[in-house]
């Protein structure tokens, strides 16, 4: 599927060995989102045995439409350290957005082709509702000629779920964009899902342009009162069958996973999703583990994500501090990308020697004070500059402790390695 | 100890039975930080069995030493929700700070008095390294009588660690501040720790003023390197043996924990201070998972307190975004506080009936998208209503989506509770 030399470059920069990543891939256990249209500086690998990867969503929305915006975004969301992107962009703008960021865009992207498919059903005919598979082929063909690298398709969602959810109804309802999309459509037109109904069709042009399916969980809880659900879990079943479909294709697949879970839920997930999708990788959002916290989701997000990394998830999507309230501004997808790698780092901090060496060299340069050393060994080398710079001491000390400084206090009894 | 009265208001407070607390109180299981000498309008109780309390750190220090900034900081503290604070102011307006906090302090105040000790030896003797027993003695007496009501005492670092740190460095040496200055003066003095030696003499003056005394960590590893290492576990068996003596003498006592701690160690730091403590209540700064987020350390404390807490931490310290760079702001204070809180309220949403009704509040309001509902529910409604305020589009969906509301879709095939 891949070049040798091409695996070979990229298990160097994962830090494993080559055969070690041909065999995942080969398993299914670990996917690499890259068109066979395109050509990236920055590949990567998502799964098992390799460092956990942050994936951020920009693009525009029907109410924020500025291309320069998002572009901005996408520089930044590179700059502080995300491993793919998705452009999530949903109206009008749809196609130009798409276009201007996979032009600018060095890392793998996806998208919800879903999107574009409702936006074209609108022009078209009026109204998403009465979007045909057509309208969604035609997308799906486009987008994968123009070299997008993984679509999340929501195949999961049956409309028996809709019967299921009429009678027990959520609290948090359906808060997957696409699956609501989907949901909405099913209910108007009291057919199946058509990407359900048509997944091999997809399945072959995954195929052809050697994309990466992102199986969407159109059913994750949207509050943590429905956490682990029958919804929830029933989908998880429909999107294991689906992982075997690709295989059998010969499709990479990855599994995307909740949302809104209970602390003490989060291991149980992971590991249900390993099982359940025969260990796909798992591409989680969030998860949050409280439902309250609007404004600082990015932190929620940062928690959920260590706990889910550390159990199993392989691939974390960025939740941003704008999450729940508003589209993200340039700030927001930062702010979200530096929580989400904090996450990511805390979990690969313990199983790849490098990132152990990054602490380890952060931590022997600040007990010497060696603010030169510790700068561009820290996450956010501006802010962290920024933050010290307004200190109005002696260089090597903060304005924290001052001359109580412990560790200088250290340095005078040699007490210091 | 306290008043039946007070107990059972507190218990009420606390969501728990009077004669749970009460019990939890005499097993030394529970503490209620509040000097007889005081009154204060939101006393609480922290330890097994109640909500996570979280304490917020202000105070002057030797190069920021501005008494207006720190009575900000104490008010905004509180407003974001600290259940207690700590003066740790280090510098000459030590004693003026203190005042000004206390008269306005409506939770409980904490201070380390081995900095005011360190600070007189210095205008006395030159230097702090010449402080003899009676400096901090008398530092001891006169805070007890203004009405501190716990005090962190680092007894716990003995002559004999520094021989092991002299022989075996750490990569992050000692950066609890009192902690250093104890092992400076004890380098220099070649005496034992003066607050070891006089433990028997401070739990009189505990008892007298019904204080809390709070068993300092003076060797928590300030690195993940050295996380859980011997001088860490030798000075937990101090504080253990210190936790019976207080216990003996019916002194309330709590026990202060990391830190910087690998993530995988996290759960088992937790179950070590129980069981070597004798279940006292365990205060944990972080713990941090990872040293390289300076700048975003209350984003690592959150996910490090969130596990702690989970495995039973009773008491998780505030850091802020400022922590390992500058004195913390008036907004880092902020920041901080309700990164904690995040982190306490995951835990406790699944442990307390009426924190689980938030989230529940919270979700069902957010699925009507009914915003004058939504944000007295979130953290932070000022900033809540900020971000959302952004929004161009109608009152009741957001920029995000815009008309793809996924709520509002569901909405219409009446999908939602």
């Amino acid at each position: 599927m891949f070049k040798k030399s091409f695996l070979k470059d990229l298990a160097k920069k994962e830090k494993v060995k080559a055969t070690f990543l041909e065999k995942q891939l080969e398993k299914g256990r670990v996917v690499i989102p890259l068109n066979r249209k395109r050509e990236i500086p920055k590949p990567i690998a998502i799964g098992e045995g390799l460092k956990i990867k942050i994936n951020a969503n920009i693009g525009a929305s029907t109410e924020e439409t500025g291309i320069k915006d998002e572009i901005e975004k996408l520089k930044t969301a590179i700059e502080a350290g995300t491993d793919t992107v998705m452009d999530l962009t949903i109206g009008e703008n749809l196609k130009k957005v798409r276009k201007e960021i996979l032009k600018n865009c060095e890392v793998a992207l996806g998208t919800v082709p879903i999107y574009e498919a409702a936006i074209e059903a609108e022009k078209k005919r009026g109204s998403f509702e009465k979007m045909t598979f057509d309208d969604i082929w035609g997308v799906l063909k486009s987008q994968a000629e123009q070299g997008v690298d993984f679509f999340t398709i929501h195949a999961g969602i049956l409309k028996k779920a809709l019967t299921t959810l009429k009678k027990k109804k959520r609290v948090g309802g359906i808060v997957s964009r696409g699956g609501a999309i989907l949901a909405r459509w099913m209910d108007v037109n009291k057919k199946e899902n058509p990407l359900y109904g048509n997944f091999d069709k997809i399945l072959e042009l995954a195929k052809e342009y050697r994309m990466t399916l992102s199986l969407g969980d159109a059913l994750r809880p949207g509050a943590i009162a429905d956490s682990s659900d029958t919804l929830q879990m029933s989908e998880l079943y429909v999107l294991g069958e689906l992982v075997k479909k690709c295989r059998k294709k010969g499709v990479q697949v990855m599994v995307e996973g909740p949302g809104h879970i209970r602390l003490d839920e989060i291991a149980l997930n992971m590991f249900l999703e390993k099982k359940i999708c025969s260990h796909a990788p798992f591409y989680v959002l969030g998860p949050l583990p409280t439902d309250i916290a609007a404004g600082y989701d990015h932190i929620t997000g940062a928690i959920g994500g260590t706990l889910a990394a550390f159990y199993g998830a392989d691939f974390l999507c960025v939740v941003t501090p704008a999450e729940h309230l508003r589209h993200p501004s340039v700030q927001d997808i930062k702010e979200g990308v530096i929580a989400s790698r904090i996450a990511a780092h805390s979990v690969d901090v313990l199983r790849f020697k490098d990132e152990w060496q990054k602490d380890l060299n952060l931590s022997l340069a600040r007990a010497h004070r060696d603010w030169g050393k510790i700068f561009p060994l820290t996450l956010d080398e501006q802010k962290a500059k920024r933050y010290k710079g307004q200190n109005k001491t002696l260089s090597d000390i903060c304005t924290m402790c001052g001359r109580y400084c412990s560790l200088k206090m250290l340095e005078k009894c040699n007490l210091l390695k």
